[in-house]
């Protein structure tokens, strides 16, 4: 077993063990950190960390000096506006235009606690908008945790995996999940983790008028946005621009994070763009639970309320002052996030070179992007058993189960991995490839 | 009408007229806020504030130095520990010590995006770990904002004023409350907003066992930690200390604020500590909805993960640097917040002068604390024709209606009052006596 491990592997299955854990292979990314946070203490080689979705670079100093002079200005002692700062609430707007190439009402830009909150936020008031709407409809591979999201809310989850209905076929597929008329959202990530699948206009353009058709809120995702680097999207207000369903139907809510594209995971702070027509839009069940009837009254003034009073006050001029600079040309901030492209670009072969496949492969005709993730299959080797053996190589990563994804293979993110220790990942692999 | 008004009160029914508020006595917060912004705008006369509940003193520097030290850091690209930062789960347990006698676990000491974000996610968990226990008791009166979370929730309410309940008589109306066995969390905050009553140790006892007998958790909200003045509470590690049924009882939750008594209400950063036997205790309905037995497990990987992934990093900084240096006995935060008793104890005689009563008057046999709210009420005038009479004077405070009190009067907040605005409110006080 593993004969050509360049690991200890004596010691991995010792720490796998201690911690419990039957199957590595399905086990949780957290289960996955602890692991190999254990070995690389006990050992002195060092993992090729594939697992955690986490960015790894510098925060923008742009975000770091704003975000200082507001505390020196006083902001920690003064509750934060629960709709969000003005000046956070114009650039957002503003940061809409200029690089989705959509119009949206600054009053409408609310800022959340990270995109967590934002969706946790949209999935609660879309399902307290209409009891006999009680699904959300996941177009997966997916973020794990959105799940779990509704585990804690107690909303229903449809699902499919979009790996069989790309292009037309989408439309077939989403009124087969729509037709009951018991869905309320529908969400997904654009760029797609873990696939980094990306739908085209077409795709958007269908999902739209499915939403429309059935009175649905189209949840758009772009916890990854910009980062499609097939294209340079990062010119303000000039073509092309990062697609977005929101350009084909007024039912929409965006969830903007600052975690990847702005490196800024750590101060929790992101932004949720409700359409006019979702924003003021009555509904009953709304005014008789709350006294309030439009969807944008209770999100702001009861749910945002009710969960934290708002997102941390020097954050927001953090934000607004980061949003600022790339709406104005001055912070290319797609530049600085673009080495996740080009470490996939290298990795991707490695993993072809060695015997792998990527599972998720195209976006219709065209080559996938190279971006934060890729999917990689082996040979028959389920997703689970891959992620298990590929542990016992120095090389960690989660398997696709847990996202929604009907496909064989594992999730590999960027962020970790160094161009040192590209050489070190060839041997791994040619090693694994022997032994498998 | 208001004959002897000092105000434009013309200008002020026309606000309160375009504002479409029917009744201003009964307005929320944001609505007087707001009528009060209106005419402020529109005049040149300042009105005697008293209807907001925040705090209007700077942040102290011991945070915000730490806080800009751990931008400068790099914090702001990495996400936050779900379970918190040590440094601050370490001081929080400290704190606990320190100030409230009472050993806490590090482990179990979570940092929460505000007190608002730890009441949410503690009721939370409460209701999901029994489905029999589906009610939350409120010891009123209370913040309104938590009945609110429950609207959110979808949790029931049961409630009592306190009022009539205070000493021995307080036993048998938690018998009373308690004995159907559908209650799973009893809440209060202490000292208590809006009435600025103190429970004494007797009174914490009975909770304690009424909370052991019925296998209840007992959430203590500690937004106004140390400030009942009638004792010195600022000496780490002596006592006497602040008052809390974690003496008494294993089956707690506290909820500690940074808003209030560290002035850092901007920053959303509060922490939640949760006992032993609270955090450990496994039940069989988490198990069964989350794969996780344990409360704790849950509060922490699920319902925190899922609210928010965690709060601000740079913020938890700046709350372990301020506890730290409070424990130490450096920062004598206790200090910088006394001076809202210093104005309550004016403003009381200034009210009493002119024909008000103390509505909350006393605890027991006590006089009560000056602190950061009080209540008053005038002859036989309802809680809600005395705001609408009182705004008409240039006095804005909000009903206590609201809170859950029975009682006739009004809520009186020290924050945003100024000793240079004295003269002008006994001048105010003076001329609404003339005229009712």
């Amino acid at each position: 077993m593993f004969e050509n491990s360049p690991i200890n592997t004596v010691s991995l299955a010792k720490i796998i063990q201690d911690l419990n854990i039957k199957n590595i292979g399905n086990a949780t990314i957290r289960e996955v950190v602890t692991v190999v946070n254990g070995y690389e203490a006990a050992n002195d080689d060092k993992f090729i960390r594939m697992e955690m979705g986490v960015p790894s670079l510098d925060p923008p100093s742009i975000g770091i000096e704003a975000e200082k002079a507001a505390l020196d200005a006083g902001v920690a002692s003064k509750y934060p506006m629960l709709d969000g700062l003005p000046a956070l609430k114009q650039e957002g707007a503003r940061f809409v235009d200029a690089f989705l190439g959509v119009k949206a009402n600054p009053a409408y830009v609310i800022p959340t606690v990270g995109s967590m909150q934002g969706t946790y936020a949209s999935f609660l008031t879309c399902l307290q908008s209409d009891p006999k709407k009680d699904n959300i409809l996941f177009i997966d591979p997916g973020f794990p945790v959105q799940k779990q999201q509704l585990d804690v809310l107690g909303g229903k989850v449809k699902t499919f995996d979009v790996y069989d209905y790309r292009g037309e076929n989408l439309a077939d597929k989403l009124d087969e999940m729509l037709a009951d008329g018991d869905v309320c959202c529908i969400v997904y990530s654009n760029p797609n983790n873990p696939s980094w699948i990306c739908f085209n206009d077409d795709e958007l353009k269908i999902i739209a008028a499915k939403a429309d058709q059935y009175d649905v809120v189209v949840l758009e995702d772009l916890a990854y946005f910009g980062m499609d680097f097939r294209k340079d999207l990062g010119t303000p207000f000039e073509a092309p621009y990062q697609a977005s369903v929101a350009k084909y139907t007024d039912n929409y809510i965006l969830s903007i994070s600052s975690s990847k594209a702005f490196s800024y995971a750590g101060q929790r702070i992101g932004i949720t763009v409700i359409s006019d027509k979702v924003f003021e839009r009555q509904h009953p069940a709304l005014q008789e639970r709350y006294g309030i009837p439009s969807f944008g009254g209770v999100f702001v003034g009861r749910v945002i309320y009710a969960l934290s009073s708002g997102a941390s006050h020097s954050a927001q001029y953090a934000l607004a002052a980061m949003l600022k600079a790339a709406n104005d040309g001055q912070f290319k901030f797609l530049n600085d996030v673009k080495i996740y492209g080009d470490r996939a670009k290298v990795m991707k072969e490695l993993f072809i070179n060695n015997g792998f496949h990527l599972v998720y492969e195209k976006d219709l005709d065209q080559e996938l992007a190279d971006g934060f993730y890729f999917t990689v299959g082996y040979k028959a080797m389920s997703g689970i058993e891959l992620a298990a053996n590929l542990i016992h190589y120095g090389i960690s990563a989660i398997s696709l189960d847990s996202t929604g994804s009907e496909q064989q293979g594992i999730r590999a993110c960027m962020a970790f991995v160094t161009e040192e220790q590209f050489p070190v990942m060839a041997e791994r692999l040619a090693a694994f490839a022997k032994d498998f």
